[in-house]
């Protein structure tokens, strides 16, 4: 048996890491940085997860021209500019960034990583007056987390302390961003996970794929995919301490609880709501399904509206193409019972308690097919006239 | 050749079709009526396409359970109430409903299309009671349109006369109804077309699905499709008259010509844009892009902010996972050209160009992605506020 411990802060909890970030000029509010890095005092094992989009940024490009297995003990993380659809140039960019680091400090292939507007090509000048300011040896995860924000209301930094069962420790904590353009097929999103657990290389692999399919594939802000997402986990093995499933079950609760913090963060968002399905006929149907109830505008209105009417959660189900039968088909709103072949007519009793869960911040839609064993859950928010203010007005 | 003439008013201009409208009481304002009919004098032909939704509403499973290739000389159509989910008893009730139908007045086959609340039996005395004060013999399609809309702003008509070389000439006229769930995979609308054109039953199924998929599969307010969403082509050969290749091009255009009223009149939209996409591999691919565009939250809001920046346009192009390469694609608004390899940064006064293009009501993306010989074009709306205040107070 072991532990996952919540600890206070973020990335400071892990030996032989640091973090910065600086305010070069590119966001106006001067008391959040828009550069930030995390570095290592050794080279770094690292594994990660990349956007589907067809357009990846210019640092997915950049990343990917390494070889495979390469270590890495330096990131640099920049806002208000994606470099994306920025062509070749973008790539040469990070080079010349990078080449003027080396000047400043050791560094062993480096890596970059950026979110904000596409198509523009990043202020190379200023991002390399940060290497003036920026302390190479501080551990201001605050300030990183802070710098890495885009339309979020709120940073996101985590961190757990695994304790096993002979008393040994490791740590693993993280940053990550993300609160418009969130998909389930990841999401707008940068995540950096860093940790000191002696973990093998070829399990980081295989468990940041596991976790990043149960966290950030699964939740859904407005059904579109961004060119720059990222998720990192860097290693230093520092601990010597390792246990793969006490490992995988902190990474899955690290990521899936930054998810939620995307979610309850997505654009004007005020409700967080599990859409579970279960009893479909095969997990890619529970799936659809599920994903087909975070992404609907008419679903996602609704619960802004707090109007518990099942028609448009049933409307959905049927939409999304999954085999059901509408006297099969059972819909919860948390242990609510509010359609089934029995009724269809919600009384006032029902209604009233129905009004009162979707009041709630956070509750669980359930729709149970009744036609099979498969189960999937996705997470998805409300729509508000906040969402269309912010997007209208920010510039992607 | 042909001429395809556009007539003054609706239903009326068919000889031997007769419709009207009453309020029996589900909406509140009494100059709209909420049930209507359109009946003929001899038994039509009919084809009928409707929603890919499991989830068929009452009226479409009581349709189906007619013979294959029957006549019909009757329809009766009900606002306030989908009769969708509503089990065997939703069939039930239309029958009920059609038998006191027959009592009033001989019918045929007589057929039942329904739009509102999804989950609620249909009130069927207040339905019936309508048969005491339509008028069977009047030619009144303003009421008959006006009673059929939900959350539309305006009515929708619209009446051709073809006239072919000889001189000789038949007519087509349609209603229809449709604002909000509307998805390129049909639409949340009702459309009657009738005519009196000689048309071969075989000829109206082929037809009627082209012409669908040319316009009503085409556009896209919010990316939901609906329970009940039918088009009804009636005829009743009246005219004595018909040409295969004008009748298409009108039921082309009349069918083209109210999916963009239905698009203009989207929930809350101020501008209808064209997203076409070109120079695809294949037109699977080109149709994926552009509904992919004319489905995407960030793109509507962006139109909605009138921001000419085309990286939300290529993000979503890149995320639909068609084979693209930024090298090779270039897009345009109308006829500006705003993205290319050659440049990326929109100077000044392209910006200026583009922010003019993006004021109008109605203008074109045109996405050329290089590779390919296929087009596609489907067509959006903005997404405003109003949107969002309309779906959180309508309950579907």
């Amino acid at each position: 048996m072991f532990k996952i411990i919540e600890l206070q802060n973020g990335l400071e909890n892990i030996q032989g890491f640091y973090c910065d970030a600086v305010n070069v000029g590119m966001r106006p509010d001067k008391d959040q940085g828009d550069v930030a890095f995390i570095r290592s005092e050794t080279p770094c094992d690292i594994s990660a997860v990349f956007t589907s989009n067809t357009f990846q940024a210019a640092p997915i490009k950049h990343f990917q021209k390494y070889p495979k297995d390469f270590k890495t003990d330096f990131v640099l993380i920049n806002a208000k500019n994606a470099n994306a659809m920025t062509g070749e140039k973008g790539v040469e960019d990070i080079d010349t960034i990078m080449s003027t680091l080396s000047k400043k400090i050791s560094v062993t292939n480096p890596l970059m990583s950026s979110t904000g507007v596409i198509g523009y090509r990043l202020p190379i000048d200023k991002i390399t007056s940060a290497f003036d300011t920026l302390d190479f040896s501080a551990s201001h995860s605050d300030k990183a987390a802070r710098a890495i924000m885009t339309t979020d209301s709120f940073k996101k930094e985590l961190a757990y302390k695994v304790e096993l069962e002979d008393g040994s420790t490791f740590n693993i904590a993280a940053i990550c961003k993300g609160a418009g353009m969130i998909n389930p097929a990841m999401a707008t999103m940068l995540c950096f996970i860093i940790t000191d657990a002696a973990i093998p290389k070829s399990d980081m692999d295989v468990l940041l794929t596991a976790s990043t399919e149960r966290s950030f594939n699964r939740i859904s802000v407005d059904g579109d995919t961004s060119t720059n997402d990222t998720v990192m986990l860097l290693s230093n093995q520092q601990s010597e301490i390792y246990d793969k499933k006490a490992f995988g079950e902190a990474l899955n609760k690290i990521m899936f609880e930054l998810a939620m913090m995307i979610l309850r963060d997505g654009e004007g968002a005020n409700k967080l709501v599990a859409f579970e399905v279960k009893g479909a006929k095969s997990l890619e149907e529970a799936k659809t399904a599920s994903m087909a109830l975070s992404n609907s505008l008419l679903v996602k209105t609704a619960l802004f509206g707090e109007d518990p009417n099942w028609g448009r959660i049933a409307s959905t189900i049927g939409a999304s193409g999954i085999v059901c039968n509408e006297s099969k088909l059972t819909i919860y709103y948390d242990d609510l019972l509010i359609y089934s072949d029995a009724f269809r007519e919600l009384d006032e009793a029902r209604e009233a308690q129905a009004y009162k869960i979707m009041k709630q911040e956070s509750f669980k839609v359930i729709c149970d097919i009744g036609l099979g064993e498969a189960t999937y859950t996705s997470y998805g928010c409300d729509l508000s006239y906040e969402y269309v203010k912010i997007n209208a007005e920010y510039r992607t």
